[in-house]
């Protein structure tokens, strides 16, 4: 089964490389940018007898390793 | 409108982020995981008069500054 985890900073948390993205984005000409973030994608491909079952341990594992909690957030896609 | 551009490395291109936290899952105690990789997910607000024109701008941002397209594949999303 495969887990898709999206890890991204929470609201209001500064974004340092999703600033400089968008100052390198400008200065190559592209116009308009109003804001970029940049988050984590993470895709597990693990063993689980059932979609809850998967969703169950991947939550598991962000809330421990995957994500800070602190200052992100993240959600969890099982997509097969 | 908002864009949202998932990079992640080709199929078969070594992975050593995406190894070091399948070996740390591991050794938390998760069991049953075959393969961990890990991309980055990209989100840009950007003034666009059009879907189809803020999906070719967008496109065109990915080819230039935000994949590396020798290594890496994206895919773009426009979400509002």
């Amino acid at each position: 089964m495969k887990a898709v985890v999206n890890v991204f900073l929470k609201e209001g948390v500064l974004d340092p490389q999703g600033k400089a993205t968008s100052h390198a984005l400008a200065s190559l000409g592209f116009k308009g940018i109003n804001e970029v973030r940049i988050g984590k994608q993470i895709v597990i491909d693990l063993d689980a007898t059932s979609k809850e079952e998967a969703e169950k341990e991947v939550k598991e594992m962000s809330e421990t390793l995957l994500a800070n909690t602190v200052i992100e957030d993240y959600n969890i896609e099982i997509v097969e």
